[in-house]
């Protein structure tokens, strides 16, 4: 029975023991680092979740690879069905944590290279896909969680990776050896990356030929020799560290490191592209589909949270009947379905691929994120609008509990009816932890920025077509 | 062979003979008046299709009531698949003709009367349903045009159907025989309902008890005594008339009346809900739903025509290369086929009837609606932003023909390469056609206005839930 | 005294006799045309005011040059305080008829002149001032209406005017005299020029030397040997000619005009620039900033319209006391006075010309037309939405006015209270004489395309400053 | 000469020694808490620039009460250019400090109660004018920082001040002595009230007689028995304790504290208006109006420095020639300065008031706060954009240095040509800053929510005013 306990996870995280770096100082146990333990509560809980008999119809899958129920991160979709279940998954995971859950990379990064290396093999006569099945295999009958890392440092964006000033601005093999290669570089902006057991490298851009040396993709532990990562500092995180449960708004969080290949040895077994640079636009167009579309799910699943949390606090506020604040929840929810609704019409205009998974419309995924870049700052201005001042005022914990300060907080700080003030100042915090941080980053760039999916919407819609249909109407008489 | 040529259903349309007055006089044969026939070429394209057998997966479905093959519009979706064919269907028209399609609201009618008869029968021991399939087996067999008309036209909207000054402001009964009931009203802002077979009326609102003479449901000829029209005067109307089909922009239109029932009688076997006033917001709604989704085809299919077109009139001004022109066209395809998905999401995540009809999502159906009333004008703007000034200044069919002052025009309006003044002014018309006149007023009011939409999507989406979402998340410790 | 009356105005304006063509016909008496009357009423209007002592602050200004008074549309705003009456009078314009004003093009490319030239005399010791002031005189005296024509066919958009394929694409010199200069070309689009008394031609982008014959400006009168124009077909062209009052919506209505130049001789007298290339990108920006700003008075006046008669259907239907209706107008109302304001701010924060004129500041002219390419649609959109279904689909006024159908019409079209259908058919129709028609096209490209506004607003706003501030702040520490 | 220097303002704060708590702990020196060294640099800068000698036209005015020059914030504007000044010396501390400026607040209830205490004398024969101007005198002879403190708890928002379960949810008068009175509750989200060396309180609402003792106005110092603060934490509060400046983004930084009346006395030459219920609502308004106002300079003088940060990663990133990045920093100076333009606007409409203070246009000012309340988001939305994903994953300031890992983020970190990783993450963490914690509050709330505006705005254009309008156009002939 591959499905592991949520303690069997931390267990398991405790041995790999990453090597991560905040402040100047290693971090020694990750499993209880007070920065990294809210994202590996985020992860756990799928594993938890995966147990429950009630919801293992969303949180697991039947595995053909293994011939076993796998958790559905670890489970490349093969239908229609599948992917709607991830999306469903994603989005109650976002309600449960009020955040993107940060096993989803990983998953989208395997849902990937599933039928990438099978293509790869059937234009070019090579393996990949047998080696990266034998790869998944193994994170399905272990119940690993994986780390995507895709996105790397880039330095001049305007110059490609074999142009730039130093050529380790992008991941890059150094060694080619009879056992495996060398890999040098570094990934930029990875969510989650310390607190799994492996992470699974692609290119994050399409090459050319003189590219080819950073066309490359591969399976990593979490603890491989020359690989480490360093923390970076988000605006919360010194106050994660000092404050209370209250001042923290959430209890799950995220967080995002550099991380660093610093001449890492890959065996051929865990290598999947090869200098495969005709395949590396294609890869990560396919990549950012599956994430796109999972964002359906995630992101709307916690600006669920948000408009429930901005509902609550009109109430307590005693203006929850003012029309004004219908018409805004009412136009919050309808932005919020609306991202949904394009990740929906993704899984079910989809297809399969020669391999044999479910891939998206390439479109709607792409859509679905766009209108998030923009859709999660109009309901996040109207979260802010319904929360009244105290969105940025509240008092800490400390002093909330305090014997002297804390009466007079009680008093001036309470709401309409009953509605206490430490139950104000608990729901003005999260919607502060979720719309005040990291998370606007993960909106706006996460899976790509929005010009990115503009470009592929563009791509994909072909407007010449629909060029010739009002050619037609306008009875134009060219060929 | 139920399937009606494009010649069959002009023919057995001057045989009904449907009553319409238009600036004083009677039209005597509604299918050679300018103001009625592109109305006519627009329905008479979906008899066309039909009859293609490569089109005939999208036009045609097979009929489980008649066991034979159908027209789609005389059909009721039986799953998933069929209600996504129709919206299909409806984008494909809509790219046709540059307009929704005139024999859709009809279907709707159809559609939702279906179900509802089946769940009345159920709750009330009545015998519609029967009627009801009767009459639609009459429709697919004989491959009717069939007008919805639902609209009222309400006096004073702040006041029940029962309290209004005047009790003919909606539709009802006055009076109740043995044979059949005798009904009198009006309905208002009917589209195409000048040139079908035959009308089904039903509510428009939610009743109460007070208003049970109101709540009734009936099909009705085109040329029952009682029965006559009332074209309205649009904008273009007086050009359609007297210009020539340059001026007119597209050879097809619409055309909206006041249909007046000014006692008529309709038969106990035509009548399919009478004083049903519980079941007369539910009937409204589900109606409401299916004419809703249908927009996410028929309204995104001109759409496509009007991106077309300005995308052609960016290149025949030479500027399709400009970024700003590139930016544009992206954000219009990206609002557009929003809208789509929002279809397609509310036919993916339907359900069935009791009656074994497919029922769509009711929160996307809306949503896609509310979409439309804004997006639709967002495209609008941009389209007229790529076109220049000619949107509102081409000359006149005549002038650009006539023999001293057509050279001057072909002259000084000719276009970037080798793009003539025609070209350009049969391009800016189509667009001017599509985007200045009538089908603003079916965006915003197409199948009701979108605070309708709003306060159904707030019904749909339980906001409570939400908030208990939110307050377990913050840690709020209440029941 | 300088100012004439209203019937002064149309008598010398017969007098002039413009040729003007429409639908293969030359127009014999442009003072009684159904297509030109209603802008001779819109121009007539500024007449009858300035006569009136009440209103003669807004519309007459005292004139330096001929030492009397004279009607605002012919005097050259010398102070803060002129140039913000000028904001008004057009604001009151479009109060009184619905529209822009016919007058004003002219109006500012007479603004634009009078400091030009006098700043290309001064640069390149020439004489044009002289020349320009002379005709100002005349304009002033005798109280002539004078139309700008400034935007030439321009072909090819991607090429400049010498580049063209067809040299008269722009309007240029094409032979010099010893007593004048011979031109030819086309100014299209043009607003009201077929009730003008004068035209005053300027050039529509800028130049470079090879453009030379190109950069060209000089007063013509509307009757010169060789000049004719063709009046563009407007969607509700035909109706104007053929309906009644009701139908046409608004009693007032401009046109729009193709002005060939056919070989036309113009005297040397009547010459402001004579290829002075280089002065010519920035006169049409000082003419477009004129322009512009003008804007912030004329359609916010004629918006201001459109509100209102959105607030009056919400009343008539019964519904003015909806939350959404009060949202909705307070929106329309913010969005109309946010344009208003970017023109006041741009007269605000003007200068002084070396010629002692008052210039507005071109950042906030632009601002203020930027914004109405996209806050016009946006109230358009919400008017539609207050206005209900009626907006496309009321009856004619024959079939209003006919024995027989009449009183259907007026009893199933009346409103809440004691409104008439006939009332209610009134305000729908103005709204669509606003909304449905032409002026999208003056809202979009009136005074120059979105596309050139941000072009100069970028240009006015150096971000390279806004970057060093930023610089400064984050410590960076770069000369 | 009254205008203190920057130490000056220390050095008396300092002797002021305001109560302030924080994590239950007294606050033992309020100039070097490093939660409020930040804002006293923001507020010293106005005393330092006041004293230099090409700064004094913006930061000082001459007046006429103490006839001698005074700092701008504690002069009530005059006229026009006066108000016009306030403005632009807004925007430039906003330039200049990333931030509203902590000053403001105080400035903007003086203006209120100048010449709202002259109209109560001349209403109600009272003498609060003559004690107002002696604090003001004051004021400026001392050049002393005054705190703006109006907002009260409000507990619950549908019940009025004298309807709430707790008496002291508005600040009140508990007693009445011949000396004095003695007030009671509390004023939230005070911004920068820890570092001024005055409160001026107000009213926040409008009042019924029956909440006559909520209707008081005063000035109090800042260490009054009585008076204490607790200061709010908010996101960034730990990283400003234990980060370098790197991690700080801003050298300058705003708190906001709840200030508690714990029975505090004030002697009456300190009270300005004492159960005036009648005055209540108008002194809010114009309190609002002249703050709303000031954000027409300040926060578009901190999105300024957005902006141009904005612009500056995209050079940093290589990217700032991308057609894209163009459209967006148009776009975003666009919004910018139509934020500004309305303040403008409602300067330059303006009036005088009865004692001789200028008063703005109300309905311009509110529109300028509406504006930046949907505005601010747009812009930040897009700084995020152009930023990258670093704007929410930066290292600390302690890793950049670290000896070992500083040299990985050194490499990896870089931008295009010769911009270093510590150039990009000081420019990012500047917009991290601004644009991800208490700003944004400030944006939504600061000087009222966007209903307050909202329905001041529709107050001030009288909707009935347009209703008429467009009925005489529309021909309706009613009374």
């Amino acid at each position: 029975m591959p499905l592991k306990s949520k303690e069997g996870y931390v267990e398991s995280l405790k041995a790999v023991r990453p090597t991560i770096f905040y402040e100047g100082q290693k971090i020694e146990d990750v499993t209880t680092h007070p920065l990294l333990l809210p994202t590996i509560e985020n992860i756990g809980i799928t594993y938890a979740l995966a147990q429950r008999e009630e919801e293992s119809d969303l949180f697991t899958e039947f595995s053909p690879l293994i011939e076993a129920k796998v958790n559905r991160y670890g489970h490349v979709p093969q239908s229609r069905e599948e992917m709607v279940k991830r999306i469903k998954m994603d989005r109650r995971l976002g309600n449960l944590t009020g955040l993107s859950n940060y096993r989803s990379t990983g998953a989208d990064v395997l849902n990937c290279l599933e039928s990438m290396t099978y293509e790869i093999d059937q234009a070019k006569g090579t393996s990949y896909h047998k080696r990266f099945t034998r790869f998944l295999s193994k994170v399905q009958s272990e119940d690993l969680s994986v780390g995507g890392t895709v996105t790397d440092p880039k330095g001049d964006r305007s110059l490609r990776p074999s142009e730039q000033e130093d050529p380790d601005l992008y991941v890059h093999v150094t060694a080619e050896m009879s056992d495996g290669i060398v890999v040098k570089g570094a990934k930029a902006n990875q969510s989650g990356a310390g607190v799994v057991h492996e992470l699974v490298v692609m290119p994050t851009r399409a090459m050319t030929v003189k590219d080819r040396d950073y066309a490359v993709a591969f399976a990593v532990p979490n603890n491989a020799p020359g690989l480490f990562q360093i923390l970076s500092r988000q605006p919360g995180n010194a106050a994660r560290v000092t404050g209370g449960p209250i001042d923290h708004g959430n209890y799950y969080a995220g967080h995002e490191t550099l991380v660093i290949f610093n001449e890492v040895f890959i065996p051929w077994e865990r290598v999947f592209m090869f200098r495969e640079w005709e395949f590396s636009g294609k890869a990560v167009e396919r990549f950012a589909s599956y994430h796109r579309i999972c964002y359906s799910g995630a992101v709307v699943g916690y600006l669920d949270v948000v408009i429930g949390a901005a509902a609550l606090m009109a109430k307590m506020n005693g203006v929850s009947r003012a029309a004004h604040v219908q018409e805004k929840l009412a136009e919050m929810i309808s932005l919020n379905e609306t991202i949904h609704a394009c990740g929906l019409a993704a899984a079910l205009e989809g297809r399969q691929a020669a391999s044999g998974a479910y891939l998206m419309n390439d479109l709607f995924a792409n859509l679905c994120k766009l209108n998030i870049t923009k859709m999660t700052y109009d309901i996040f201005r109207m979260a802010h609008d319904l929360t009244g001042g105290m969105i940025a005022t509240s008092p800490s914990e400390t002093d909330l509990r305090d014997a002297e300060l804390g009466p007079f907080i009680q008093k001036y700080m309470r709401g309409a009816g009953s509605y206490t003030a430490e139950e104000r100042i608990r729901v003005a915090r999260l919607i502060e932890a979720i719309s005040f941080g990291p998370l606007l980053g993960v909106a706006m760039h996460g899976s790509g920025s929005p010009q990115a999916q503009k470009i592929t919407i563009t791509r994909q819609k072909d407007i010449s077509e629909l060029m010739k249909v009002a050619a037609h109407l306008a009875g134009l008489r060219r060929k």
